[in-house]
């Protein structure tokens, strides 16, 4: 079990339902460009296009989560102690290491 | 009509099956996500982790098309004629403006 | 006077001291850039090349400033009672809104 | 020599004296950031803006030398018979492999 799941770190409820939703309509996106695709005559730009928007709303949704993981678990990781694993594990999933 | 298709300008078959192949994946890997966060104890690291995970796949897409546009409808624009469309649609999609 | 100069929440002095030897670098490096370009015959390409090492390289420092940033206040943002502002400014510092 | 230098594939003038003027700005931005950090009171967030603003400075200069590299050497390779070089380098830079 991580440290995450024994500390009761859990994405809160309400961005957890944002993020579904958002989630649910960029699937939704990715079957639009599979759709696009079939078409033998479709252009590349316009399908990168497509995958560049998708790219975009994902980027939100992950926005969306690092806001809610940064108010509710890295903000009181010195009351709790666990600053290192914390930290680090942002560090990486933010691409700076 | 664009352009794009009066010139007969499509995304060669093979890379098209390709982008398709890993789109397809790319859904999968994104209903996992909603999966994921059906869990009310999942851990927002954890969502982030896969978001991001998701966004690599995609951008290894739009590397494919892009190398396929490069190579069939950038470097030949001079003889076609239609350089300025070419080259200011790829700024755009390449997010320089 | 902001929050952050009130509280005294300074960068720490290593890793200020760290971050000051690799801008003095990548200063050279822009100066290197500078006289590759008075050559005329400079090939676009590999003027890209140095830029993006530029860009790679002021990564590496965002990289350092933000875990110290992290380590240093972030995780004690519930302590200090300012997470809004501390949060807030981060996200924007990452882009993220 | 590189293929570049024997096809006479150079930067083109006016793009290249655009580069440097903004490049010498970005410099005194750097060493702005410099000055900055010799401030033991400098705080972690506004060090962060600064570098990120020097990115983005970059890459406008990034973004004026692709363009002119598009321009004058991309949409010319079918002609100039030299389009897997051509593609592939400018893949690299892209950071698209």
């Amino acid at each position: 079990m991580s440290n995450a799941q024994c500390q009761g770190l859990h994405l809160d409820p309400s961005t957890r339902e944002d993020a579904r939703r958002r989630l649910l309509s960029i699937k939704g996106h990715v079957e639009g460009i599979l759709r696009m695709l079939e078409d033998e005559t479709v252009y590349c730009v316009d399908a990168l296009k497509q995958i560049k928007a998708v790219n975009g709303a994902l980027e939100k949704v992950a926005g969306l989560v690092l806001r809610s993981h940064l108010r509710d678990h890295v903000v009181t990781a010195q009351q709790r102690g666990d600053v290192d694993e914390i930290v680090e594990e942002l560090m990486e999933v933010l691409k700076y290491r």
